[in-house]
C-alpha cells in the first residue's frame, strides 16, 4: 500500500490550512486506497484570526497543535519526517501556507520558506517522488524549485509574484491540474479560484490521480 | 435550488465538530447541487482540548467563532435561524455535539439539550422538513424526539444511553443509513464506527441522498 504525507499549516483558511482542501485531500487518498500520515511543523502560528469577523485575536496558537484538529490527533512533527518512508507528499492550501510555512503573504517574491519545509520538498525531489500542492501552496514550491511549471489559477497579482520567482505559470480553470514532469510536481488551483467545495474536492482528487499516474510511469 | 442548514459545534473532534464529517457533509450537498448555510450557537465551548496530546488547555473559545473556521467565515448565529428558510438541517458529529450542543458526554441519558438546538429540531419536525444527523448527533435527536428510530453504530454503551432515552436503536455498518419516516430523521454512524475517511464521506453522501429521497416523497 502506498503512503502519502500530508503537510498541514494550522486549522482554518485565514491563519492555517484551508480545511476543505485538507479534508478533500485525505478523502481522495482514502478513496484511492492510499494510506496517509499528517505532518505539521512544531512552530507558533504567525497570528490567530477570528474567522467570524476577520480580525486578529490576542491569542497565540501552535501550528502542530491546531493542525492536529484536522488530523483527529494522528499527526507527527514535521521534524521527524523522512522522505524514505513516503511515496509522495501533498500540501493543501490556506493562508497558513503563506504565513506559517513561508512568509509569502508578507514578503511576496522575496519570501523565505521554513527550513523544514524546504528540506521536505528538496528531499522528495532528490528521491524522484511526487509532490502535490493545492491553492497557494504551488507558489511556495516556486520559491524552492527553480523554473517549476505550476498553476495558482488566474489571479493576476499572484501570477506576477510566482513569475518574479521564475516559475512557469499556467492559467487553469476549476479542477484542472498542471504536472511538472521534471520535478514530479502536481498543482491545482482549488480555492485560488471562485470554486464550490465540490470543485475543490474534485481538484484534490485529480491531484491524487496524477500522483498515481506519476507512480505508474516510474515502474 | 434547495437549501440546507448545517449546524456546527466548534472545530475539532474532541471539543467541537468533527471536521471530516462536517466537510464531507458540505461536499456531499455541493455535489448534489444543493446550497448550504452553516450555523452555530454563539456560546462558549465547554472546554478546549489540545488535539495533539488529548489534554485540556487553559483557554476559552467560542463555538460560533471556531465553527467559522470550517465555514470559511460564512456562518450565521443559530439564534437567527428560521426553519421557514431551509429545506433540511444536518448535524455533523464530534464531541462538540455532546459537550457544547448538549451535555450528553457528561450526563448521559439525563442530558439537557441547548434551547436553540431544541427549537431548531422541533421547528423542522413541525414543518415536516428532513433532519440529518451523523455520528453522535443522533443521540441528541433521541433526547428531543421521543421514540425516534436512529443509529449510533455498534457501541454498546452509547446504544444503552440512547435506549434509556427511549430511542429505537438500529445497529449499522459503515455508510449505512437509518431513516425515521415519522420525524423525517436520517442518521448514519460515521466515526462512531472504526471508519476510514472515505467511508465517512460516503456515509454523509448517503444521508444527503436520503434527504433528497424524503423531499421527493413529499411532492
Amino acid at each position: 500500500m502506498k503512503k502519502v504525507a500530508v503537510v498541514l499549516s494550522g486549522c482554518g483558511v485565514f491563519d492555517g490550512s484551508e480545511i476543505h482542501e485538507a479534508t478533500s485531500t485525505l478523502i481522495a487518498l482514502s478513496m484511492r486506497g492510499i494510506a496517509y500520515q499528517c505532518f505539521a511543523p512544531n512552530i507558533p502560528q504567525h497570528h490567530v484570526i477570528n474567522h467570524l469577523t476577520g480580525e486578529e485575536m490576542n491569542e497565540s496558537r501552535n501550528v502542530l497543535v491546531e493542525s492536529a484538529r484536522i488530523a483527529r490527533g494522528d499527526i507527527k512533527d514535521l521534524g521527524d519526517f523522512s522522505a524514505e518512508e513516503y511515496d509522495a507528499v501533498i500540501f493543501p492550501g490556506g493562508f497558513g501556507v503563506a504565513k506559517n510555512l513561508c512568509n509569502l503573504a508578507f514578503d511576496g517574491a522575496a519570501c523565505e520558506v521554513n527550513e523544514e519545509i524546504r528540506k521536505v520538498i528538496l528531499w522528495m525531489v532528490k528521491l524522484e517522488k511526487p509532490i502535490g500542492a493545492l491553492c497557494i501552496a504551488p507558489a511556495m514550491m516556486a520559491k524552492v524549485l527553480p523554473q517549476a511549471d505550476i498553476t495558482v489559477g488566474q489571479d493576476k497579482n499572484t501570477i506576477s509574484v510566482v513569475e518574479q520567482m521564475e516559475a512557469i505559470h499556467h492559467e487553469t480553470e476549476n479542477c484542472e491540474v498542471i504536472v511538472d514532469e521534471k520535478y514530479k510536481l502536481v498543482t491545482s488551483p482549488c480555492y485560488m479560484l471562485d470554486a464550490t467545495i465540490a470543485e475543490v474536492f474534485q481538484g484534490a482528487l485529480n491531484v491524487v490521480d496524477e500522483v498515481i499516474q506519476l507512480w505508474n510511469e516510474q515502474k
